[in-house]
């Protein structure tokens, strides 16, 4: 049997555009002569489709897709994720099912088991779990089909109750075919491997497994489909970031030979390139699936307004992205000048438009309530919401979109205003830590300089005040940020992070300060997600909480 | 024996006082000779906790507060709700549990068998489901104890397979408990005495039913505790938006025996009554679980600033709220008297600041990019932004919340200006429909005239053009808010709503509106929910998809 593995950027939503895909593929597969090919989880609606699920015309139209599809795959046989209604009486309305469909009819379904509702998946959230298990014969082998989750029983704090597989085993299948749709964040494509290669030797099977790739708002998915043999062995890894369509044997004797050269790769990327790539995959699906291509930012001279700079200019071209430079008062000339090196190196747009006269006038309007109250938070925010007025009325009279460039570590402890840097259409890094921030500028000055040397060495600073540091009011990034990490990501308390050797006021301050931060974090745009745990839509704290605030 | 129910506001993640409340109550109710004094689910961390819930050391904290409760539980009974950890290996890692605490120690644990995962509901995130029944015996009753969404499997589409109670009911007990969060919405009165009056009478039992009160940021629960007899008559209902301690005699032959007035409306609240107390109980929670006192918000002159400023003087009181007049050189003279009216009428304090000189600072700032292209967008948007910098920098000045004043059917069409009017801590009417705002109007004015009668009859106007009304980009309310419903509240798609005798293209343009408007609903304060089908937590939609956008 031939199979052919269909890694695609599907579009949420978006029915024309990802029907046309997939029957171009199907095409593309019978023309290399695919008996089978095999798309993505949920791939006709695409992923996450969040809400419109609870439309019922929205699954109607997943449906009249089907059948377009399934009117395409003449003389071959392909898989297809959708979601369909459950006719049964109880449970929730729809299942997130797979139909095989061979010759033009849809000839089996599957639908999901092991749903998973944590972090940034809702699935019980519209779907039933299925507790039926049948195997589907094609071609003389014996397929056992499962949904993503359905594999990832197998770690040591199970989820589940059940385990799809144990039951499929039973009848005796010849192969696992599983599709998927699962996010990126660093590391995680390691634990995907290990997971699925568990799996392939458990039920010592082979195991083709098809991922998304593409962005839909913050979710980044990095594609990376996967085949094992039945010992185990990855025999291939699709690429990352990218589309692709690869073809296999699968004999009869459950070998599989490579219709093309093998693209595992030898060494896996580090942590900084893939979150390079990811981000970059995330503003170009960000501006290109709302329809938009042209992106501005406030550039300050600093290292983050810096990075994002870089990264919207490999991700849309430079010609694409506008920086806008809006000295103050308080900013310096270093600062200026790195922010003009930094648009000559890119060779993007830029325009300066000095805030002085806008501040002056907030505060001598502002004279008659103020009455000569020191400067302090107030002035410093009128500053930062200047700017981003500015921006904003570019973005209305220009069509740009504002990018975001708040980091992790900054978005963790509210050291942002409000209306203010916290605007945007999409933060760009606000899922990576500044030290991670450092990080990612070297590498894109990896072959020559073009975030400026000086943005990079010279100490973090707000510049909203004179002489103003971030370390007077924060700890030194390489310290906060571990506090954070333990804490946010791994979710361990304040007594556990001291006795990880913190310093006890700076482990509870930095806790406090990131509790209090809730109601600022509400309101700031999707973070593009490149960890396992980003503020946004897999985060859900209260806002009126009392605990460690 | 005599039972207590015990209607309580409680305060997400605060230990400390949710235990100190628990406690008095069972002091107050052993007092009065109760035998037993049931109080709401998940009580001692609040509801919702959210992802404070995936920290053990919560977890830890939940349960020293429970061993607390039961040492002061001495010579009586009570029943609180608490987060378990699940101590199976298999499944979710906690349990949604009630503990029955008899003199000093916990006697009976029981989990929630059917959790919510819909709307603003996300339990199947934290909590594995029971699949264990007991009755509890106590005093020579046996007591069926359920949580919640376990008594709400009997309507027309049951979400879940089981029916707990169709297994308690072979155990014969003699009464049923129910503890649960039941949020307010209009209308959801009624539902929750026709669901609970349905097992009364299903299974001839006597049903004893206690409810949250008070405001968790979003979502507001309005108490209104039951108890029906076994005819499935209704004997008591609890006041509703306000704390409540009750007590009944059950008799061995099932019999109720109120100790004191039954307090059963003899009419329900109308909606928008309804409505007004629960946005007094939103607002004045959120400020007093938030630590602050003073609010703070533009007036217009319009109708939704005027309502929420008269919201905000009855939450607050008067003295706690700021009115900021904010006038460009397109606001009408008879908007500031308008305002001024308001001030006056309600005697809460008042400042004028005007933005001509700030917003003409901006355009002359902009004026080399701008080079002369027509007034439009842009420069309304500066408008409302400049208004939003100034209400900001008198929050950090002197500690005042913002409030927000837009309406329902403005945050559903997009008609706002993020980072300007879309501004604030909490949305106090972005759940209500703009012509449920004038019968918030008229209700405010039942006794005496507080919002000026030319701010109610005016056409609506933003007044940041000359001569502009709504409805120059808007179909006229009443028809919009129609539309607005059935698609976000009934999920109805276009072809229905069509059909439902609506203008094709007004609908279209009206859901495409809706569906291009979700970058900015995403960055919008949380928003006091009043309907079924509120913005905000319980309303997921993806931001780039392109479904009827």
């Amino acid at each position: 049997m031939k199979i052919a593995l269909a890694q695609l950027n599907y579009h949420v939503g978006n029915f024309e555009s990802n029907t046309a895909k997939i029957i171009h593929h199907i095409n593309k597969a019978r023309n290399n002569g695919a008996d089978l090919v095999v798309f993505a989880e949920l791939c006709v609606c695409g992923y996450p489709s969040r809400d419109f699920l609870e439309f019922d015309e929205f699954i109607g139209l997943c449906d009249n897709a089907a059948k377009k599809i399934a009117a395409a795959c003449t003389d071959m046989a392909c898989i297809i994720g959708i979601p369909t209604f459950n006719h049964n009486a109880e449970g929730k309305d729809l299942s997130n099912s797979a139909y095989f469909i061979e010759n033009g009819a849809i000839k089996a379904k599957v639908n999901k088991a092991l749903l998973p509702n944590y972090d940034i998946f809702d699935e019980y959230r519209y779907f039933e779990p299925s507790m039926e298990f049948n195997c589907i014969d094609f071609k003389g082998q014996r397929i056992a089909l499962t949904i993503c989750e359905d594999l990832w029983n197998t770690i040591e704090n199970p989820l589940y109750i059940t385990r799809p597989m144990d039951i499929l085993i039973e009848q005796k299948p010849d192969v696992m075919i599983n599709i998927a749709a699962s996010p990126f964040s660093y590391k995680h494509d390691e634990e995907r491997i290990a997971i699925l290669e568990d799996n392939a030797k458990r039920y010592n099977l082979p195991l083709f497994y098809v991922n998304h790739v593409g962005a839909q708002t913050e979710l980044i998915f990095d594609g990376g489909s996967l085949v094992f043999d039945n010992t185990g062995k990855l025999v291939d890894e699709l690429p990352y970031f990218e589309e692709a369509l690869t073809y296999y044997i699968l004999g009869d004797d459950a070998s599989i030979t490579l219709q093309q050269p093998s693209t595992v790769m030898a060494e896996r990327a580090g942590d900084i390139e893939q979150i390079y790539q990811a981000v970059i995959l995330g503003i170009r699906d960000y501006f290109y699936k709302s329809g938009f291509s042209r992106a501005i930012l406030g550039l300050s001279g600093g290292i983050d307004s810096a990075v994002v700079c870089a990264l919207a200019a490999e991700a849309l071209g430079a010609e694409n992205v506008m920086a806008v430079l809006l000295p103050s008062r308080f900013s310096t000339d270093h600062s200026l000048k790195d922010a003009e090196d930094l648009v000559a190196n890119l060779g993007c747009k830029s325009e300066t438009i000095p805030i002085k006269t806008i501040t002056e006038a907030f505060e001598t309007a502002l004279e008659p309530q103020f009455q000569g109250l020191p400067f302090n938070i107030a002035e410093e925010n009128i500053q930062s919401r200047s700017r981003a007025i500015l921006l904003m009325a570019m973005c209305n009279k220009f069509g740009y979109i504002l990018l975001n460039t708040s980091n992790k570590s900054e978005a963790a402890v509210g050291y942002g205003t409000l209306y203010g840097d916290m605007c945007g259409g999409i933060s760009v890094i606000g899922d990576v830590y500044k030290t991670q921030v450092f990080e990612l500028a070297r590498y894109i000055n990896r072959e020559r300089e073009i975030i400026p040397e000086n943005s990079i060495i010279k100490p973090p600073s707000a510049e909203l005040r004179p002489d103003q540091k971030d370390s007077d009011s924060l700890p030194e990034y390489d310290i906060l940020d571990k506090i954070i990490c333990e804490y946010v990501e791994h979710r361990c308390s304040s007594a556990e992070i001291i006795r990880m050797g913190y310093d006890e006021a700076t482990v509870r301050r930095t806790i406090k300060l990131i509790n209090l931060a809730e109601h600022k974090r509400y309101q700031t745009p999707p973070i593009l997600r490149v960890s396992p745990k980003a503020f946004g839509m897999g985060r859900r704290m209260p806002i009126v909480g009392k605990y460690l605030s």
